[in-house]
């Protein structure tokens, strides 16, 4: 068995963003020399996730407005755990929502994905250095 | 390390639908011959889900209402998405509450199950053919 | 290719909570032997989740009052679930929101996680006896 690590580096100017890292995720299965096996990529930042839609910016649109209606940022004052001096609780929920990491089968060396399935990085807290790991196993 | 792959597709009369595949997630567990190891059962369409719950119709029609609830269908225009001419935006928001994906532990060659789970294709926006991918790694 | 099943017991006199279980996973990992591969961690359970977060009582309070404005408890006869004499419909919806498994490399022998990340069992229909189950492959 075969496995392969790589961690992908992010510092988002915004406080959330939607980050297409399809290309990044098969340069790092690219590298591992697997052709069969599983491929992990999750955030390893619990206010951040990896999730695989659509590269469509009305949908990113979408999916800003509608996780800003499910778990506001403001009023901070209404979250306990600002309480603690961070104002970023809205993000630990938008990413319970958006998930924290995907599994995608590798085929034939290959990201065996859906024809419009791509591998996003979503940042609900950006404006720090925060990474996501992939994580390959198989032969 | 063995792997197998296989495909399920679905041609879903309706807009949206729940489907039991855990007997054909568990066909492609006895074909595969793996013992020990994981399977992977994942939408390859990014308006439908694979999750794992309760095979109990009210739960089923309380998923729907709710889902409704969080991410409206309409009116088709409140989203940014359908001005691509879609009318599926409230489609994509509904699979990333449902999710992408299971991952399920096979041991003895069996799904590794608790005594109610029940594996599921979420479908919100049928009426076309769509696929669902298994892969199994182990031994 | 090594593999290592274990169960961990939950019996939670509340009807929520979340339980910090990064430790009993990182036991298991020791137990297995296993170097480099991939952790899954699931509730066995329909009405639970495992989820990784922050260990931060304040944000564990948030996510108890977001979900149940996400899906109310109350008035129970508001789900058709319920009409089979649950009363546990709400546990469903949450459980969907912040999942039902995790999957988590293993690099070196260790549970790769980001520093704040922190694996939970989240029980939403508690005062009885469920599991989770911990599944390992690698070598």
């Amino acid at each position: 068995m075969k496995s392969y690590r790589k961690e992908l580096w992010f510092n988002i100017p915004t406080r959330r963003a939607f980050v297409n890292i399809t290309g990044q995720v098969a340069e790092a299965l690219a590298e591992s020399g697997v052709k069969e096996g599983l491929v992990l990529c999750n955030a390893m930042h619990i206010t951040a996730s990896v999730f695989i839609n659509d590269d469509e910016g009305g949908l990113h649109h979408d999916y800003d407005q509608w996780l800003e209606r499910l778990a506001p940022h403001e009023p901070v004052d209404r979250y306990r755990h600002n309480d603690t001096g961070e104002d970023n609780a809205d993000a630990h929920l938008k990413r319970q929502v958006m998930g924290r990491e995907v599994v995608v089968a590798v085929t034939g060396g290959k990201l065996d994905l859906g024809p419009w399935e791509q591998i996003f990085y979503g940042e609900f807290d950006g404006r720090r250095r925060k990474r996501a790991l992939v994580k390959i196993i198989g032969e």
